[in-house]
């Protein structure tokens, strides 16, 4: 099986399970609703899913209980993307080709749906449904709040605010990839092994690969950023270097992020060793970061 | 001891423990946390966690346990105070006599400190040592995302800026009422009850109690805003009047509203016949409720 044929696979199960996550209500709330669906149905490529039922399948959870958790992650990952969107944030107008949340609805509506997003990740994470013989694992819904707050993906954003207005080196960049998008990623796959009851030894692994894969994808995204096409990005190209932003490519320059993220790669995949064949799909995915090309 | 002691002592208790869970961190990510603090130290009269504290209590429930989730309830309060006074929803300066935080800091860290705010609360709920024994009990979590939710409070928020241009009849504001503040309420005298491992019909009588607490308390409001005076509301009078909003004062009258808010006190109190004398304190709160001045 390709890359292409699993993430595809994925994808659609997921956005099935969130459809059904996400029903038309009877009353005036339903518009934050729509926003909401709106927001998790604009064709993702479901990484985050992908990296949860994955790791989920090296130890052998049931797919229904993954691809619970997966929609759980996949909302708090488009909660960002609307929050992020908003005027006060990086003031975007479109996302996957389509008008932001915010210019669909209105600032207020996005805002909320947002919120509402966040909260049913939680909801979701923390029912009897998500879990084999209904057993929560309170860790998995702790461990998502730590990946997602002022120490993760909220304080996160925060560094990503103030690099508008300062210099960032080297460490300082990867350490805000590390908590911007690193922390959910981590997450993604370490929701897996919580699942799964697996050894600490094995969530390490999981969560090692996580970072370099983590890591080796933002240094694609900047190098897309630098020299790809708009029309294979589908995103404006060189906004970075316009935007005066500091990133791994204008630090290191494009020949050496690219050995980086190559180096990252094969350090990723090296701590999958101990889980043998049955990681191939996540193997597959670091092909999959280093040779994307939007 | 009468509802001001012990309500400063509550909110005394709370706010020590806020300012810990809060410390400061060494990253430009401090600034979202220094929104957070601003954002949750306004000096609010924490009702929610006198009633959360106070429920427990009727159960012997270790006060370090109801103290924590106390706090977790506070955060997602204070959260949607700060997401409904940004320029999009309510649009308002001040809060409790000081800039609100995006004027205090900006719009962004304001929306990322709410964000933040909201995740914390969830990881305060999961953490093992909100709870009796690190046995933590995942329906606490649950109830809480759904009482924040969009079937809650967000599907509240929605409603009620759905009704800035849409009249509401009264069946509509009490729904209105009962996601946008009800449900948290509930949720705080329910959080005393799943600590201490009260029985279902325990569990409802608090849940019964907190529906009618909370709908006196809008009345109240209501009634503030209609005959209040600025000085002592500490907020601007007629402001419901002046938006052509739809209130339980302007569809009731003063008459049959001041009753209403009296008869619901009423009800409320005996849902706590059950308890005995244990439950005084949150007698005294509807006592607070019905005669409070601002």
């Amino acid at each position: 099986m390709s890359i292409d044929i699993a993430l595809n696979e994925a994808a659609g199960a997921v956005n099935r399970l969130l459809t059904d996550l996400l029903p038309p209500v009877d009353g005036a709330e339903n518009r934050v609703l729509d926003a909401m669906r709106y927001a998790t149905m604009g064709g993702g490529k479901r990484i985050r899913p992908y990296l949860l039922i994955n790791s989920a399948a090296l130890f052998d959870v049931y797919s229904e209980y993954a691809l619970r958790a997966a929609a759980a992650i996949e909302m708090l990952h488009c909660y960002s993307l609307v929050h992020d969107d908003l005027p006060a944030m990086d003031n975007s107008d479109l996302r996957r080709g389509r008008p932001t949340a915010h210019k669909a609805f209105d600032e207020a509506t996005a805002i909320l749906a947002g919120d509402g997003l966040l909260t049913m990740a939680f909801e979701i994470l923390a029912d009897p449904k998500t879990h084999p013989d209904g057993q929560v694992r309170a860790d998995l819904v702790l461990a998502l709040a730590k990946a997602g707050g002022a120490a993760g993906m909220v304080g996160g954003q925060m560094i990503d605010l103030w690099a508008e207005k300062n210099e960032l080196d080297i460490g300082a960049i990867t350490r805000l990839q590390r908590l911007k998008t690193g922390a959910i990623i981590a997450f993604s796959c370490e929701a897996g092994g919580i699942l799964g009851h697996a050894s600490m030894a094995q969530r390490h692994a999981l969560i090692s690969y996580a970072h370099d894969l983590g890591l080796a994808f933002q240094i694609v995204d900047d190098l897309l950023d630098a020299e790809g096409d708009a029309e294979t990005t589908g995103k404006p190209v060189g906004a970075d270097a316009k935007a005066g932003k500091a990133t791994f490519v204008s630090i290191l320059g494009i020949d050496r992020a690219r050995d980086q993220a190559k180096l990252l790669g094969q350090q990723a995949n090296s701590h999958l060793d101990m889980f043998g064949a049955k990681a191939d799909p996540l193997r597959w995915m670091t092909e999959f970061v280093l040779t994307r090309k939007n």
